[in-house]
This record gives C-alpha cells, sequence and structure tokens, in this order.
C-alpha cells in the first residue's frame, strides 16, 4: 500500500491510498478520513459508496462528512466504483464498465476479469484498512450515493452482523425494474434474472429484514426517481416493519448539494448506532 | 357552549367544553388546550383526532402533547370520535357506532341521522373554536392516532389549504381493505365501494398529494399491523413523491406509551409549518 496523500482536515487526516488489489487485480486507489481520537486507538468506521461516474474522490471532496465525522469521531472509507486502468473493461456508456461497477462480482465475459467490486468491499479493503490503521473492526456503519446507495443497502443486508446501521442517499433500491440495473445486470451477471436478486436491496429487504436501525433520503425533485424504484424499498420496509425512516425530501435533486444537504444527519444517525 | 372545567396547565389553560352541535344533532364535547400566549392574541391550533373507542379525554389525558404545545406556543384541539347519548344507534361491537364514528358523514340507516363526524370536524367544530378562542383559523394542523390518524390524513388530503401540515400515530391507511375500514365503510356508507374512496388515506395519497409536509409513525411491534395499511401508504407516498417523513419505529406498539414518546417529535414538526 502507498499512500497517494495526507492533508489535515478538522483535527484528523484525510488519507488517499493506493493498494494492488487480489479481488479486482488492478490497483486500487480510496480515500479515508480518521478524525483526531484515532491518534489514540481504533474509532468506528462509515463506509461511503460513490455513484456512477465517481472515483474514491467525488464524495471525499463533495459531500462535506468529514466535519461531522470528525465531531462524531468517526472515519470514513471512501472506495472507488470500479476497477480501472488499460486491460480493464470498458464501455463506450457511462453507466457500464469502468465508473460503474455496481458492487458485484460480474461473472460474464469481458468484465468477469476484474470486476470484483463485491469481494474488493465486503472482503479485501476492510481487511486492508483495520490491519493498517486504527479503524475498529467490530463497530462499522455503511451509506452510499445513487448506485452507492444500492451498494451499501445490498451489503448491510447480506452481510448480517457486519454493519450496525446503513443509510443511503437517493438509492438505486429496485435495479432489476430500472434502466440502472437491468442493463449492467445483465452484462455483468447474464440474463438469468434469479441471479440478480442478491444484488436488488428491495428483494433483499423483503426476503431477509436488516437487524439494526436504516435511513433514507430521497428529493422529490430528483431527475433519476423513475430508476430510483423508491417505492419498491418503501412497500418492502413497510411490509417487513424494519426499523426504518424513509424520508421524501421536498425540492432536492439527486447531486451532491442533496447529499451534503442531508450529511449531518446521517452521520448523527450512524454515530448513535456505533457508540452505542 | 358551557364551560365543563378549565384547569391551568404548563403555563397555560387545558378546558374541556359541550356544545349543541348541527352536524350531529347531539351535544358534543372536546378539550382545548391553549398555551400561554393565547392570552396576548390568536396562537396556531393542532387538531389531534382520536382513535377507536377513545373519547374527548383519553389523548387529553394521556399523549402529553401540552407540554411540547406550550413550549411551541400552540393550541390543541382534543374532539369526540362520535355522536353519543341516548337515541344515538350504536353496536355491540367497540369498533361500530359511538366511539367509532371514523370521521366521515354516514348515508345509511340507522347511522346517518347523527353519524356526520366529517362535516363536525372539518366545518362546525373549526369555526366554533376560532370563534370563541384566541386560535387562529389561517394556521392550522393536524394529527391523529390509528382511527384518528386516518381522520387526519384523509381531511389533510381532501381539504387543500386547510392544514399546513399532517402527521399520524400509528394511522389506519387503507381502511378500504382492512378489517378496520370494510366493516364500518359498509355500514355507514353502503356496499358501493366507489364512495369509501373518499375516506382511504392511501386512495387520497395517490390521486391527490397533500401540498405540506408529512409525518408517519408506527412502531414494527404494533399488534394491529395487519389492519393498518402502512406499506399501501408507503407506495403511495414513495410512487407521488409526497414531501414526507415515514417512521417504523422499532419496537413500538399500538399504545398511547407509543404516541407519548414521539410526540415531541409531532408538535416540533407541526411548529416548524405553522411559525413559518
Amino acid at each position: 500500500m502507498r499512500t497517494i496523500s495526507e492533508s489535515k482536515c478538522f483535527g484528523g487526516v484525510q488519507g488517499v491510498y493506493a493498494h494492488a488489489s487480489e479481488a479486482t487485480g488492478t490497483e486500487m486507489t480510496f480515500g479515508l478520513f480518521l478524525p483526531e481520537e484515532a491518534a489514540a486507538g481504533p474509532v468506528p468506521v462509515l463506509w461511503f459508496l460513490s455513484g456512477l461516474t465517481c472515483t474514491h474522490e467525488n464524495a471525499m471532496v463533495k459531500a462535506g462528512a468529514q466535519k461531522w465525522a470528525a465531531e462524531q469521531g468517526i472515519a470514513v472509507v471512501y472506495p472507488d466504483t470500479s476497477p480501472r486502468g488499460e486491460g480493464v473493461a470498458d464501455d463506450a456508456a457511462w453507466d457500464l464498465g469502468q465508473g460503474a461497477g455496481f458492487y458485484l462480482n460480474a461473472t460474464e465475459a469481458p468484465w468477469a476479469k476484474h470486476y470484483r467490486m463485491w469481494d474488493y468491499i465486503a472482503d479485501e479493503l476492510p481487511a486492508l484498512v483495520t490491519r493498517n490503521f486504527a479503524v475498529d473492526g467490530e463497530r462499522q456503519a455503511i451509506t452510499g450515493h445513487s448506485m452507492g446507495g444500492h451498494g451499501a443497502l445490498t451489503l448491510a443486508l447480506s452481510l448480517p452482523g457486519r454493519f450496525r446501521s446503513v443509510s443511503a442517499f437517493a438509492p438505486i433500491c429496485n435495479p432489476m425494474k430500472s434502466d440502472w440495473g437491468r442493463k449492467q445486470f445483465t452484462a455483468y451477471l447474464g440474463p438469468d434474472e434469479a441471479r440478480w436478486h442478491a444484488h436488488d436491496a428491495s428483494v433483499l429487504m423483503f426476503a431477509r429484514h436488516f437487524a439494526g436501525p436504516v435511513l433514507i433520503d430521497t428529493g422529490t425533485a430528483d431527475e433519476h426517481a423513475a430508476k430510483l424504484g423508491t417505492p419498491a424499498m418503501a412497500l418492502a420496509i413497510a411490509e417487513r416493519r424494519q426499523p426504518a425512516t424513509l424520508r421524501l425530501q421536498p425540492g432536492y435533486d439527486h447531486g451532491y448539494f442533496f447529499v451534503s444537504s442531508f450529511m449531518e444527519d446521517h452521520i448523527a444517525f450512524h454515530a448513535e448506532a456505533l457508540w452505542a
């Protein structure tokens, strides 16, 4: 692992690191914010999974999480959204290929070779972060935006006991029924829809429940509303009586101004679970 | 109108009053909390509609709204849930007849004569309260519990411009599909289900939207969950992108301890809209 940069930030350190990934077979880059408290010992950690086209950098620069994470004494990890580089399959469309890994392990050519973001986020990166930094693997929470909200919800629902809380900003909730999902699942996982279920948060919520609190914010003016499938998640939460708060935030769109507007709420929500 | 009682309460006055109602053709009783600020001029008002079996008294005594209403300078009205008295039709079941008016105007015998709770709550009582007390008819909000949550949501959705905000505790959201609804609508409105639509909050939410914020809390341990139809409302809110917060509150049941636990939140929610 090599350090790309480390900068003091709200009393802590905002770092960017790169490492050779076994999961993806590429070099992967991630951001990590460590609050001041990490100098004294391991701190709880919040994963922030980003959306389509993003690298590790977008949320790190634009989501405004560090201020609140510093106040709460929580680390934040910002992973990349796909493998990258020459020799890594890509597509001319911005919603497939590099920057659009959808947090799954691809099984189909040409994607299967490097697109193993599920293994990377679920296993490899947590092990690397807890081994190298003052981050407490027993106190993890996860959030994300758009495609990253999809990732946060599917990981949280699929790894019982891993995350104490899960939240999402304008998540893709029902990708099996969405233009942000059907095309990508067909490419990465093949046409058998039965294999898609494990990566649809609404399907998982109906089937599995989450043993902690859930917070979802989506703007009423979200320009991608038809692709998010929020109604399917709303229905699943209510049907399963999942402890959850679902907020339709009046007038907000899909962008980072929406994310940053509610970041304080989300960090406080996770802090309550992480420090309990 | 006659005063039954007036008691100092959190610096204001908790009164109980009775009056001859034109709408129901009976004497009706209601509670009214006026905060200290009402001595200086009209204050905003929150309507609290109660659930099955309740009179004006249950929420007034058990919901704990006065403390928060006093802090926010807001009046609270506690109407009764049905006409009452000798000569008023009733049923041996506790969920039909007296104490179970469902906030509608009955059209069928023997209910049509007195069961006109819609007209009473929508027209007669607001006029009486704003005429006789320092209550500002331009700043109204509404909430309720269970059957009263049904009433709050259907009134708010049916009277555009009347209420600045609406909330509900464990509301009956989809009575057309519920044992708390089908039996009563058949009795009060007759078997033609097309006439029930106007009294089903989920149907109304799909059709009409609400031009203000919505807050709904329901406990995950609600023993009447199957009768509430929360999933239908969750779906309607998400489909219509209604500015709203829907919370499934872990471990809470259907009772007044649940209501009082979240009353501070609801009063603060309405205060923000009423004082805007």
